[in-house]
């Protein structure tokens, strides 16, 4: 059996995530799945990297699957491609080691978060940035990211509402950076993996610090609490970009 | 009376451009025509400083319409903002002196182009970029952008099927920039009048140089024809961005 790692990029815009959801919506993987059955003419799984939920975007997201097929590598995207909506592309296929899984073995991962600092938003940019119409220190922010470098604890960043929520809740973010670029803020940050809802729980947390209603000192503690209910409020999911996966 | 002047930015994705069309399809002076009438209860003629083609976006479109309300400024660009879709914004409103007109009292325009060099579209930008999957040197194309600067008759660069052409053909491009970043390639131009297709004429030109098939010292005895058919086709609309309007 080959096994063939895809590279994706998506517009989430218009998905419930990238999970095939029961109910039958339009899902990244549901509509990947489709595509590699019109080609090689069985059910294929893909295996992500990891779920992105609705209105995610992605420019770097990873998946592999495995197939008996000779079809050449340029043809598996081509074809993938001309099944698919302009909305979701393969960027690249390639032969992976056997054993290669896009989850578990993924390294690490780049997410960014998009701001758009401006009282109103611009429309081209309007389904990929947040749009926050208050003053930023941006210094705090980048201050206070800080803290969250390291292997931590995380809990506190976790989503609540989901049935498979993760025990494990420590997790190594290696670097995060705070950029501000005219009007818009990118916050980048990469991590060994990430809990659900993690990087918009850190940014919600970073614009409470950025607007002055959190001391940048009380990041530490938030952590230590292990609680998400002492940290602020996730903010929306269409500013955020899965940037790459590491292997 | 009051005259207004309104920056307007516009993901052009769904007008058919900017002026208003006979057939009553939906067009950006519609759209804003339609929220002044609602906000002011009268009907508003709204001067733009030139139209854009469908699929053509903005980020600094300048347009300026008479009034005899008090509404203060603010309250004009939010009451216009709750009244429009959110493919259209206006991000500032000021008082103009009486006798401003968007389109007359303009001095220069600027428009960028933008190019995606890769085999794939990248979904989040595909309307507002230009595929080109073929090898460019942006070294040439830069060397032959230099051809437009000037006083020139650009009748050569003129589109052809549209009854209302300019009789008087002569523009003056002050400046001309072409910038790599990454995969993306940045044409960016400014004169003191676009012709219709002006840019999307250059453009079409500057990357049959950069693929090869031109030589950029054939630009001038292009120009010198004074004829369209000599230059190359134009380039797809969508990947064309009015960026200012300056007065």
């Amino acid at each position: 059996m080959r096994n063939i790692k895809l590279t994706i990029q998506y517009d989430g815009t218009h998905f419930k995530g990238w999970q095939v959801q029961k109910k039958g919506e339009r899902t990244v993987q549901g509509d990947l799945q489709k595509a590699l059955k019109a080609i090689f003419k069985e059910s294929i799984t893909l295996y992500g990297s990891g779920r992105t939920d609705t209105g995610v975007h992605a420019v770097g997201q990873v998946a592999n699957f495995k197939t008996k097929s000779k079809l050449e590598l340029f043809e598996v995207a081509n074809a993938l491609n001309a099944n698919l909506s302009d909305d979701v592309r393969i960027i690249n296929a390639e032969e992976a080691n056997p054993n290669f899984h896009a989850q578990y073995s993924a390294k690490f991962k780049t997410y960014q978060y998009k701001i758009l600092n401006s009282g109103v938003m611009n429309p081209i940019d309007r389904h990929f940035c947040l749009l926050y119409p208050y003053k930023l220190n941006v210094s705090a922010m980048k201050r206070a990211s800080k803290h969250f470098i390291g292997t931590k604890n995380f809990k506190s960043f976790q989503g609540l509402n989901r049935s498979n929520r993760d025990q494990d809740t420590t997790r190594t973010i290696s670097k995060i950076t705070v950029k501000k670029q005219h009007n818009y803020i990118y916050i980048t940050i990469t991590a060994d993996g990430f809990l659900y809802k993690m990087v918009r729980n850190i940014i919600g947390t970073l614009l409470e610090v950025g607007s002055g209603r959190l001391a940048e000192s009380s990041i530490p503690a938030i952590l230590a609490q292990n609680n998400r209910t002492t940290a602020p409020a996730a903010v929306k999911a269409h500013g955020l970009t899965l940037m790459s996966v590491y292997y």
